[in-house]
């Protein structure tokens, strides 16, 4: 009855860009035609040492196993040379509750499936015409989501910008080195761009609607508490096409309630993202459209099964 | 970042019945003066497996590690071979939130607090000149409560009463082979001794409240959601001091409950287990006695960190 323990570097090799996409993609479909279950997530804080912990299972109706997500934050730990999250992911037989597997991941899995994320819905959701790309943030996500992009279709530019000049000059750095034509731009610069992708903790918006031009397609990835906001309500009232990666956390701690809370979109006016990655998206190219994604636990469950189902192989 | 996995039989070593009894008391204390921290528990249902997966997690305010326990119920499991339930126990540093240990105990240290819970809060509860116990089931449970009991205080005759008169018989002969007077015994007669331990399943009370005796005390540990209920509410209305180890889940889904909600007893009227552990009961000698225990998180927290730290030693 002992399970295997896969560390960070095993799944890394087993994660292919393809089996990742394909089981991202094929879980926010099957999240978007309600086939899924994922119940309301579990927390602890610890205000003492400024951490928290967040427990996650989700499961893909039907399918062989489920998984239960235990992920903390800490934030005081890089002061002590220790990374701020940790956590595991336990895979469980949807048939039997045996445990199969835990995936010590280092939070790897829940990285890249939200970079997949993003890039399957900007893909899905951009004009086929649209070249230039700006991310607003930094840090993991703002790399990852212009890498994952890049993977599916042709990028001609990568603007970035920061709060910190540096680390958008060497987030650049780093992009042009692996091919891209990447600059730091100003928040209204970057708003410009055919397609935007916003991967910050911020708490106020960091862009204005009226610099998204018409045409353009907008994702927000870093809003996941309902204190965070990336996105300007104007934006939500501006688009033709709204996409939520799930309505109910979208509604209660996502971009998307911000503008309902605010009366600038009804709370009925969004679309599954899912959808939009089943069917082609039909969209006036003048339109603007926007994605606001939170996250959802049952794509950590399909990808944790698709990576041992690899390790298994 | 790698993190030991104790199995079951390493982990049985390093938990003796004084580790498992001081630290179970000390956390029941702890909970009683509101210095835990308990989430509402997740859950998952896999309906056709007849399946189900709950998590829950706690922390003694303070200690130097909270657990995040998994635990799957799998009911068709025993047809295939397999057994009904599977879990772990991850022990999480609550300053760092790095993952410490993870605790593949087989259930045993659920099973373990849960008896420990029961013999300590009836050792407490009864009359100090009780020596005849009954037990209602004949499980894993009806074993470990008079096991247990029996470390903390002489027991002159032992009486089990099960729906199965084979199963109840089997137990008295495991009994008798400790040492213990055990014989089977109907429910009528059951219910007479001086202390009764209750370790059922049952949907409906599994005594008449008339027949137990002025002077006896009752513990009940088997009912832990709403549709379960071993104890009359009449016998709750009988109680001079009716003790709960957790007054939320104690209404929510304990025999206390029942007997709220049938109006025998006010939402109000029971006292906090810990407490009755931290300073002796002044008990009339004529009066009857209940505690309602449902299993607090904190404990399973508790009892992880005590081990781990006798298996780090």
């Amino acid at each position: 009855m002992i399970y295997p323990v896969f560390d960070a570097a095993t799944i890394e090799q087993a994660a292919t860009p393809r089996l990742v996409l394909d089981t991202v993609r094929e879980a926010l479909i099957a999240h978007s035609q309600g086939r899924t279950a994922v119940p309301p997530p579990l927390h602890l804080q610890f205000p003492d040492a400024d951490g928290d912990c967040h427990v996650k299972a989700g499961w893909v109706t039907g399918a062989a196993d489920f998984t239960v997500k235990i992920a903390t934050g800490f934030y005081r730990n890089p002061a002590a040379g220790l990374p701020s999250n940790h956590g595991l992911i336990c895979v469980i037989s949807a048939r039997t509750g045996q445990i199969r597997a835990i995936l010590d991941d280092q939070g790897l899995l829940t990285a890249w499936r939200t970079a997949a994320a993003g890039a399957l819905i900007t893909h899905a959701m951009a004009r086929q015409s649209a070249t230039t790309l700006s991310v607003f943030g930094t840090g993991e996500q703002a790399r990852l989501q212009v890498q994952w992009l890049a993977r599916l279709r042709q990028i001609s530019t990568v603007l970035v910008h920061g709060r910190s000049q540096d680390k958008a000059q060497a987030l650049c750095e780093a992009f042009n080195t692996r091919g891209h034509h990447a600059r730091a731009a100003s928040a209204e610069e970057a708003a410009c761009a055919d397609m935007v992708i916003t991967t910050t903790p911020a708490t106020a918006p960091v862009l204005h609607a009226a610099h998204v031009r018409d045409g353009a397609h907008v994702t927000g990835i870093g809003t996941d508490m309902p204190h965070k906001n990336e996105l300007p309500p104007a934006l939500f009232a501006r688009a033709a096409l709204i996409a939520t990666d799930d309505h109910g956390q979208c509604l209660d701690h996502g971009d998307f309630g911000h503008a309902v809370r605010a009366g600038s979109v009804t709370a009925t006016s969004d679309t599954p993202a899912g959808l939009l990655l089943d069917t082609p998206v039909e969209r006036p190219n003048g339109a603007i459209t926007v994605a606001d994604l939170t996250g959802v636990g049952a794509v950590d469950a399909a990808l944790a099964s698709a990576v041992l189902r690899e390790l298994a192989r």
